[in-house]
């Protein structure tokens, strides 16, 4: 195994040279669709709008019978029907003509203009124009908003409200999405009882399996449940081994100690080839991370502390779900706020504070640090709102200084 | 109805006097919770740790044992036992003994202090200590963390990775949330065809059914889509009735046009008391939006422009639904950016100006303005990452200026 820590760059480098893909597509409607991430560029088969239509209520004209007319020299046009929306326009005009027309209503054929209705008058079957109208004034052109052939989507876009209504505006109800990638989630440890039973002398709750899980919806993945695996090399090989089975990716958390018998590292090289990609990383917190590939599957064993664990995850193992879900681009998870006090590193690693957010007097946002040893993980928890980078070259951030503090979990 | 359009405070102001709660609640797993909100106060009923712990890997003693201990004056302790992780230890220790530990293992009756294995030797049944603890030295007391009987998490918290990870190590595996609220969603309009089919001549798909469902889950709610509604006032009606007895909350829209046949405010006012709430606010866009009241149900008509729909919902429909849902605070869902150029107000009403994010070549964010107006509707939608506000009383916002872009859709 490896002697000297790898720095997060070099790790983010091993990463990247892996040159992980996005899972399989599959067709589904749109109804479904939200939080998906589209697996092909979505192209318009059509013209939007797809026929000339009025864009106000009034009445569809020859625009150079229009011409010259204002409120005290009025135009006089025989009125020869009506064309209502959702209705194609079964008369055309002539000069001298008009039909009346509402806003969406398809422009009838021999009209090119629309007067507004209230710029005239209804006077029998005549239409008295009160204002000259210009060659397509108040129509909107077929195809003027998409044309036909037009990419509005593409590959790697997530689908939100905005996106939805664009598909729908062109007609399609199914598209093609890439597969949510599973994630197993794992937690180990014999300290480790699940939530919901009684607590056994000398042991504590299992915490990550479940902030983790949460982690794992918040990184656009689906959580698969493994439950706890003792510290016991045989029972732990065969979780693991149903867990690669089972997800697209493990993730795996001691229970809190990181102990003399803690064999994870071990037992998930075993597994398979190629094996560990790295053990350790000179970050703090969250230097006892472990990362191996078995076959295409990247597996982890993040530390145990809940809220460094947590850092981990988003650091190292949110990119890698989003690269399996096919996102294409990576979301605004990061708010400016100046520090609440001075923020020391530690000597040589790259230092990530964990900080609560809050407003000063002005209403500027505030980041003070969470106690992230070991006392407090709970507490820690519950507090950091996000962290904040100290580089390896930088001995600590100043109170008062600006900082941009990236979001654990996304508020929305 | 009224004859005067209320301004947009107006508006909130009528709607706040309502005094619209929460849905009632319902008990939940904790592996469903991801995203719900909690309906009652998590009150922690133990203590964490909930029992004195080591915080290092060595040996428990009496920390007056080691007293005056340093690398040239080593004292031996006899080594009586070890207390593993996850297991109530079985001995205690006296005077002049001592015990191996492992992080986050129970400290054993009569230690009060815990050597780490760097500051040790192993010789025979002898540890030898090298350094000196003080009491309570590599301790985590019980308690310390949180105390029996501390409220976690409030009513009205969502359920993020980390409040999960929080009732977790607390123990609790069942909590009650508020119900979802569910939300109808249905367009009106002879022109409107559902995506998936044929289009019919003069007319366009159905995007605000689309697009609204989306807004809705993102707002917290549950969309339920009632599909089209023809402009006839008796289906029309009837399909209202079935939405209000099937959701929480109706939002209906135009499907583009607001014609003379548009009757929708005055059906829905017929549906039961009180009835309608207002119609028309002097805003722009969405200057034709209603809310009523039937019993306790909010119904909307929103404009038929899917951007000034998406923007509406976003403004009056969205906090509706979140209180409905329970939620005690909204999230942070706006970036500052700066103006791309200057947008002006429409004189005396408050201006919502839709504008899509980009970067220029400092990297810093520019708000560009994109077209609200009757042409490119759903290149709007598809461009508008957010929108910014223009005060009654503003004429414009200048180029450069500096701007509050609320998001249309959470980028997470």
């Amino acid at each position: 195994m490896f002697r000297t820590l790898l720095t997060l760059d070099q790790v983010k480098k091993l990463i990247d040279d892996l040159g992980l893909e996005a899972l399989d597509s599959e067709e589904i409607s749109l109804k479904e669709a939200h939080g998906r991430i589209l697996a092909e560029d979505v192209i318009s088969s059509l013209d939007i709008p797809p026929f000339d239509r009025s864009t106000v209520d009034g009445y569809a004209v020859k625009a150079e019978d229009t011409y010259g007319a204002e409120e005290n020299v009025p135009t006089y046009l025989g009125l020869v029907g009506a064309v209502n929306v959702g209705e194609p326009p079964i008369i055309s005009i002539s000069k001298g003509e008009t039909v009346e027309i509402v806003t969406g209503a398809q422009i009838p054929d021999g009209a090119d203009a629309v007067v507004m209705i209230e710029d005239t008058e209804k006077k029998d079957s005549s239409i008295v124009v009160l204002r000259a109208v210009a060659k397509n004034e108040n129509i909107m052109r077929k195809g003027s908003d998409i044309r036909k052939g037009e990419t509005m989507l593409s590959k790697g876009q997530k689908l939100g409200s905005r996106e939805i209504g664009v598909i729908a505006a062109i007609g399609r109800a199914r598209m093609r999405v890439f597969i949510v990638p599973s994630v197993a989630v794992l937690s180990t440890g014999n300290e480790v009882t699940e939530p919901g039973h009684d607590l056994p002398p000398g042991r504590i709750y299992d915490i990550n399996a479940y902030s983790l899980a949460g982690a794992v919806i918040e990184s656009g993945g689906k959580p698969v449940n493994m439950g706890i695996a003792p510290d016991e090399e045989n029972q732990l090989r065969e979780t693991l081994k149903k867990a690669l089975a089972l997800a697209d990716v493990v993730v795996t958390s001691a229970g809190v100690s990181v102990g003399p018998k803690d064999m994870l590292p071990q037992t998930i090289d075993a597994l398979g080839k190629p094996g560990l990609l790295f053990s350790g990383i000179a970050v703090k917190p969250g230097k006892p991370t472990t990362m191996a590939i078995i076959g295409r599957k990247p597996v982890f064993s993040l530390p145990g502390h809940p809220a460094s664990a947590l850092l981990i995850f988003h650091l190292i193992t949110k990119p890698i779900i989003q690269k399996l879900a096919g996102r294409s681009s990576t979301e605004i998870n990061a708010v400016k706020a100046i520090a609440g006090k001075r923020m020391f590193s530690a000597k040589g690693r790259r230092t990530f504070v964990m900080v609560n957010l809050g407003r000063d007097r002005l209403n500027k946002l505030v980041a003070e640090p969470v106690e992230t040893g070991a006392s407090g993980a709970i507490t820690t928890l519950a507090k950091a709102d996000g962290y904040l980078e100290i580089p390896e070259n930088v001995q600590f951030i100043d109170e008062n200084e600006k900082v941009v503090v990236t979001l654990l979990s996304s508020r929305a």
